[in-house]
């Protein structure tokens, strides 16, 4: 069913990242994400690309790779390029679980409307992914942050076979399996503790349209804490401390909205585990780095604003963000 | 074409206020609205209301007179309910620009969408608001603060007329006059200095759909300022210190929206007129009790909610907003 990993010619730990420029705590919490490696054929108003790199596990990697060394599980086929192995593998992401198979990799074409705000999809070929079963490297089974990315539910329980005792396990869904697996969904919700999901879907899985009420409908199926993305207008995390709202950094040319949820994920993730801290004030910055880093990757196709993007302008962009909302604790005297 | 005012029979200034518990200072900057004053029809997914006070000035001065004592400019019919007159005299709103005037008060009935994010008009009845000519007291007339709240554009430039050198001139408008009177909303757009609009106006306004580039192009129509209100996703504002978000307070049983962006308007400038200042720091905090008072607003029908507010709630409100916003200074090391 899988062949090799594509990682034998791995550089030494913390090397390549050290190449990229990528900043990383000499012990990080040790972050794995299972989820897709993809080429995309992508078309929006500013432009088409063919078979570009995408895949939620691609995008939450490399967001994730400015904060820690993630780990990735995944599959790709016969034909997918090593220059985009070399590219995450230069981002300092640990490829010990990505697997290459005969076959072709999993391939999506979409299409954005105008006004971006929606997309249709053209075409989505599983290929290798259909016969995917996400195996664990020993190494990383004892994560401490692990990240079940938008893959069917059955393959999510899974994975959480194979951990020993994660702190913190996050995943996301989709339409499609709220629609046709709703049962195994469920198995996996009551399992995890922290559910990122975008606002539609949210309303969908809850059947509710307000939102706090639909996250408030979560919680009970499980999850501790529900992350609401709601693209341009920001991200909600609603837990047991309350709410704190993100906004989305206002962007006058965006060019390519996809994955940007995976990528807000990533730097969630990846700011948590170098912070080894889960309190509130961790979480909310996580929120932020998360939001700085989707910020980002709206600027480009696939991933290539990341494939230059500097660790000082990702600082500069979270003080953006604190610009963008503070404001003086002024009470009416 | 207008009778008397109302205001015959108005408590001495600040006795009224006292009573109602609003928080007044001795020498706030004065504060003009001049908008509509109305009987409403609503229907939301939590009810329906027949005649309800209504109308973008009784929202605007309901709101702004937890922080001034706004002075109005508006027409009612002689079926206007004495009672709504009292409710505003009552939280210390002037009423001496009250014309009541023969025929029947300016009626809108509509109903909500079962997700409150759209609503249909089934009936307008503009009534005495038809001949309405906005005619300013000549206490009013060295207004420092004004507001002039959606009305037909040549209606709006008369206004203008009236005034001596007001500090800040701010307005909303509408889908119906950007459609029909261009031209003329365009000469009221050079001589003010901040345009309060929703997201969907601001786009057709300015026919762009990316909302920095619109309030870009709003810009160059002539406001220094534009506030871009986007309902349960907050409010944008654009200026020449940046951008700034308002976050939206997550509620979680919304009762009915309508007046929510007057509300969110006579708080923003209710708060200036009472700071004084327009600093960047004053106009964030601004915007942050425009999104106070525009929480209260929507729990309840018409203004209900505001005739038990106390200041104190709104006090509360505004910590919440701190604590649904707030986030660390953690740069990464």
């Amino acid at each position: 069913m899988s062949g090799a990993t594509v990682d034998g010619a791995s550089a030494a730990p913390g090397e390549a990242a050290e190449m990229a420029g990528a900043v990383q705590p000499a012990l990080p919490g040790r972050l794995v994400v299972v989820g897709s490696v993809a080429l995309d054929t992508v078309e929006t108003p500013r432009g088409r690309r063919e078979r570009i790199l995408g895949g939620s596990a691609s995008f939450f990697s490399t967001a994730a790779s400015y904060f820690t060394r993630p780990q990735l599980v995944a599959v790709v086929g016969a034909d997918f390029p090593e220059e985009h192995v070399e590219f995450l593998r230069g981002r300092g992401v640990d490829l010990s679980g990505l697997e290459r198979s005969e076959g072709r990799t999993f391939f999506w074409e979409g299409r954005y409307s105008k006004d971006l705000a929606s997309r249709t999809t053209l075409d989505t070929q599983l290929n290798v992914f259909a016969d995917f079963r996400p195996r664990l490297p020993e190494a990383y089974r004892g994560a401490e942050f692990l990240f079940l990315g938008n893959i069917h539910p059955a393959l999510q329980l899974e994975v959480l076979e194979q951990v020993r005792r994660p702190r913190l396990v996050a995943m996301d869904t989709m339409n499609l399996w709220i629609e046709t697996q709703r049962d195994e969904l469920r198995r996996v919700l009551e399992r995890i503790d922290l559910l990122v999901i975008n606002d539609e879907e949210a309303r969908q899985l809850a059947d509710r349209h307000n939102l706090p009420q639909a996250a408030r409908a979560i919680h009970d199926m499980g999850p501790r804490a529900v992350i609401v993305k709601r693209g341009d207008s920001g991200a909600l995390l609603f837990h047991e401390h309350g709410v704190f709202a993100a906004p989305a950094y206002p962007i006058e040319e965006v060019i390519d909205p996809t994955g940007a949820g995976d990528t807000f994920a990533g730097g969630f993730m990846g700011y948590l585990a170098r912070r080894g801290d889960l309190g509130p004030a961790a979480v909310r910055v996580a929120m932020i780095y998360g939001s700085v880093m989707a910020s980002f990757c709206v600027e480009a196709f696939s991933l290539d604003r990341l494939r230059s993007l500097s660790p000082q302008e990702v600082a500069i962009r979270f003080r953006d963000f604190q610009e963008l909302t503070h404001f003086e604790d002024v009470s009416l005297d």
